[in-house]
């Protein structure tokens, strides 16, 4: 496979070089740059070793153009762009080759729910039906069949991964109160005030809480679909209280969970769902006993899932669901790779890391 | 005023001698150290100037033992002791001066509650009745009085800053989900392998959630309290879900509170409650229009608190409440000096700092 | 006293509205910033508590320009901005009120060592010869008189102090070899990709080895003068090999000094050269056993020094010198105030913090 | 190859695992633990993935004992012990499998010298003569022949691979002035106060200087070896002064040597004589014009080199060499596995990582 990066000076950009880099059914890599093209891709980014420019298309270790890459012919290209500008740039490449796109620019298939969150119409609305949501564990067969992938956002993907299955089964009911701490990556590789090290380093707190981020809108549609399946549509039952913080860490996302079980559901029937709902998917892990942390799953491609459960009054029961990832890889480049391998027929996890940091 | 601190090497200890080094009201420090007595404190803690020796109750520049600090009949005690030890070795104390608990062995009243926080029943269950609950702002008046002074928890005193008043006039009702963001020196510092800088840095993750952590019927008891004041006794309309999580931060505590509001509250009203109660008070700080980050109290004695609300479905109408303070600051050592000032009749906010960190 | 702060809005500014904002002899601050005049002092600075506005000048709590701040005849103006852009923005307050300017702009009294270093003339030649270089423990009497006064480089003060009293004794011979390790906040807070959270964090390596870092030659120029004193002028013998480090702390300096001892000289002189130069100086600490750390010195205005003695091959002695400042107080904000304490006839210490972090 | 790790639950033991749990040559792992054996490794080990199990020999995943793991007839094992411990537990591998011991046991030939580092004679004498010094890219040719690979440490392997082609060639004269700052990883797993999140955080300094560490010696032996392959012997040109300093990183090694060049030599020829070194090393990688920061190996086996060179007073010439190694792999596990490839003919990046973490 011949696979095109744009983008690739970013974080999102320079991970999926490192996983295509050593992907053994990626033969070639055509890196892309706007802003850096006809630079040597080594100088863009000390850490490579100079060993991977025997993996990089014939472009005398430089970053291309867009057009350049499209000439290349490219069976693949993931696209590790802005929001807003990333459907304009894979203009070259829909419909001559798979799509995999990690902004929001496909992922809300509603026109009035995506300018609701992102201010402007979708930048591409007819192909709005085309794409895939690309929740790896949960739209699996969709992908297999996919020539556009938009790829979900981080605190999508950490949050609904032990949310979807155990609203498909009826098993929550309420308000979703989500509170996610993220690794300062999320926020790219912008030089502004607020990322700098002595801005973050010794600091910590919420921002954007509720509807003013645009992650809760994502959550929400795909909360909705759940509930749908279960059989009770209409979100009166399981709207999203979504805040995000900043903390500081490189990489990493904890998201925590509260909510009601339905009447007579324990914790034993939360674990055979989520067994059930995961068995054979190897990125997915159901602790048993743990709170799962956040270095567990750093720099690989699992989400780590844990709960507890407790009664209140008046035989309420709480549930509160604990899922890890790394912000970077199941939330962005990992998952990106994991769903070219499932729409490529590879087996899902080839190329991709499994064991935690130190 | 001559001020023994017992557990002088612990954090809290540390911290309170530097803040009692500078109280222009405080003329001489004893400090006590079970472990280390005999030993100098400049060799205890290397961040000590020597000129700290000249406030030191002359002990030659050392520890000494609590016999040898109760003999020099001080004005006030401060213990900076673990949970279940610290009414024991304050018994040389009591009734002989006044005695600033920073355990928790005198927070909760009711010796079932306590029982089932802590495992055991309250070491001075006859003392209980004359503790006062020195969270500082709300209890003012009591403080003044007070000889006994159970210096609150950090999550509850960050908690409770922006629930108390906003229970107390009604403004809230159904669950109280609280997400707490803990630095590690909370932990104190004690040589455990989950301490380690390695184990800790690129690290975060859930705790303890629900009532596994003892903080949750600490927060209970003052929501109760609250809400019985508003004239809705019993908690069944405001039951704490507190989930507690470990950030990598030496120092900073972060809370954000998700709740709905009562019916025809809105954000204007939830100023003018929370401006209200803490008009004239230096310590707390409601910010108009952004969300407090844990650098902003940084080695302050400060709880800054902002919020977010926006309408729901149904009618319902959600409120966001963020609180920061320093958890060794406000949280513990600058507190219980705080305490200190208002039991004396000093300014509160005598020797204690009020702006934050770079 | 009336002081005036230009470039408030960086770190050193920043710190320097923190120090005078607590100094009893201050009794009002005008802080200056080009970019945000008009602005609100706290929406620049959302760690100040809204109590510094009684400091404030009555400028309704905003940042004014240089020109409204000379408007307001202080008797003390601090210049916290970048080299080469200070001295021009200091002209109405040369002559009317004594300027301590904090960049490199006067420090170098020799116009072509400042060309070599600053790759430019400086910029008021003029003045070069009236202005007195603050390392505040080493030129205290001409700081005294002095109404121009060149605040010295973080690395400068921290290798110099030292340094310079065992040069003056003629206790070392040969090359000095200088290592150091920096905070980031060094760099300022100018919004710069290599400055980034995600850049620095895990991430530490040399920069700007040997002449190609500007403080190169402010040390050696000042080791010139002390080897000089010691009645052997010319640098053959005391050639300065500098290498600065960046590591991922916010503020903290580190200096590591490897040099051979002269004949005959040991620790025992070492020490008894140390001691005495430094005796009655509150803020210089020489190490009994210890080797100091960044922590101990932390927020404070303290340099504390160890150093270990250690024979080598052919009688050679080989001498390790370690001293510890906080960058942005001893080396910058806090030796400023030093300075001013001084030349206004206070006590050095005034206003400036002595005990280290926890 | 089925491969023993000896001290699976330490940092460098957990790191062993990862790396061989995904080495192609590699079909069994066999984790021993002397304090954990019985224990799951999962348990032991919250980072990995349950797919390790798969790998594990047979021993139902779980840590066994050293007498267990003999029985099992490996090809390789590795030893990540503590020093003086690390030879009496191997005692049942000596001449049955290929030993590589991570500890210092083997690494010094000469009793006394050993002695002189460690304060005790060396634990298996008889065999010093038999064990190779595992510096991969210098003693290739020995390693694939040797029974027993003494892994060198972290501090020498950094401070050597720049050094001894330099020495070995007659570039250098004079002192060796060597200043290295290392993540905490270096210091092991063990719960110590002063190895505290909240101990290092916002801190570093120098320990150990001069000839009290003991990797000064392990330097010195190789540096006086090198300068005896010059036609050179004896070390009274080449003394090392080396400083260590602790940084607060988790994995990262940083070395600065300071040193004068011999005469008549440029940066040119000591470009040519590095770069003639380590031709086709793909591990060692000589950076044309960037100072290497160790962020660009972390995670990975490679040594970045840069140097800077300048011209001194006198016709002296002086050269600051500067090389980054993650200390955990170039300087610990990952030179262990290179030196196992070397050993047993593969080729010697097999299953060990290239690119640095973003």
């Amino acid at each position: 496979m011949k696979a095109v990066i744009c983008g690739t000076t970013g974080y999102t950009g320079m991970l999926l070089l490192r996983i295509l880099a050593t992907h053994p059914d990626v033969k070639a890599i055509i890196p892309v740059s706007s802003s850096k093209a006809g630079g040597k891709v080594l100088d863009a980014d000390p850490g490579l070793s100079p060993v991977i420019l025997e993996k990089l298309e014939k472009t005398d270790g430089c970053l291309v153009t867009v057009q350049e890459a499209a000439a290349l012919k490219p069976d693949v290209v993931f696209a590790a762009l802005p929001h807003l500008a990333s459907a304009a740039i894979l203009e070259p490449f829909f419909g001559r080759c798979v799509v995999i796109d990690l902004s929001a620019d496909f992922r809300i298939p509603d026109p009035a729910m995506f300018a609701k969150a992102y201010g402007q119409a979708p930048p591409r609305q007819d192909l709005l039906g085309k794409a895939v949501y690309g929740l790896a564990e949960i739209y699996t067969e969709d992908i297999k069949k996919a020539d556009l992938i938009a790829n979900p956002g981080c605190y999508p993907t950490a949050s609904l991964l032990p949310l979807f299955p155990l609203l498909k089964c009826g098993m929550i009911q309420g308000d979703l109160i989500i509170n996610a701490l993220s690794g300062i990556s999320g926020a790219g590789k912008k030089a502004a005030e607020n990322l700098l090290f002595c801005e973050r380093t010794e600091n910590a707190g919420a921002y954007s809480p509720g509807r003013t981020h645009r992650h809760t809108i994502e959550i929400q549609k795909e909360a909705d679909l759940a509930f749908a399946a279960a059989g009770k549509p209409g979100s009166g039952g399981a709207e999203v209280f979504f805040t995000p913080h900043l903390i500081p860490v490189k990489r990493g996302m904890s998201v925590t969970t509260t909510v009601n079980l339905a009447s007579g559901i324990t914790g034993t029937d939360v674990r055979a769902c989520l067994e059930a709902a995961y068995a054979g998917r190897v990125f997915v892990c159901i602790e048993p006993a743990r709170i799962p942390q956040t270095r567990d799953v750093w720099d690989t491609n699992r989400c780590d899932i844990g709960f507890h459960t407790e009664s209140g009054p008046g035989n309420k029961s709480r549930l509160f669901l604990f899922s890890v990832i790394d912000n970077l890889v199941k939330g962005a480049s990992g998952q990106a790779v994991q769903n070219m391998n499932i729409r490529f027929g590879l087996p899902e996890a080839t190329g991709l890391s499994l064991h935690g940091a130190l």
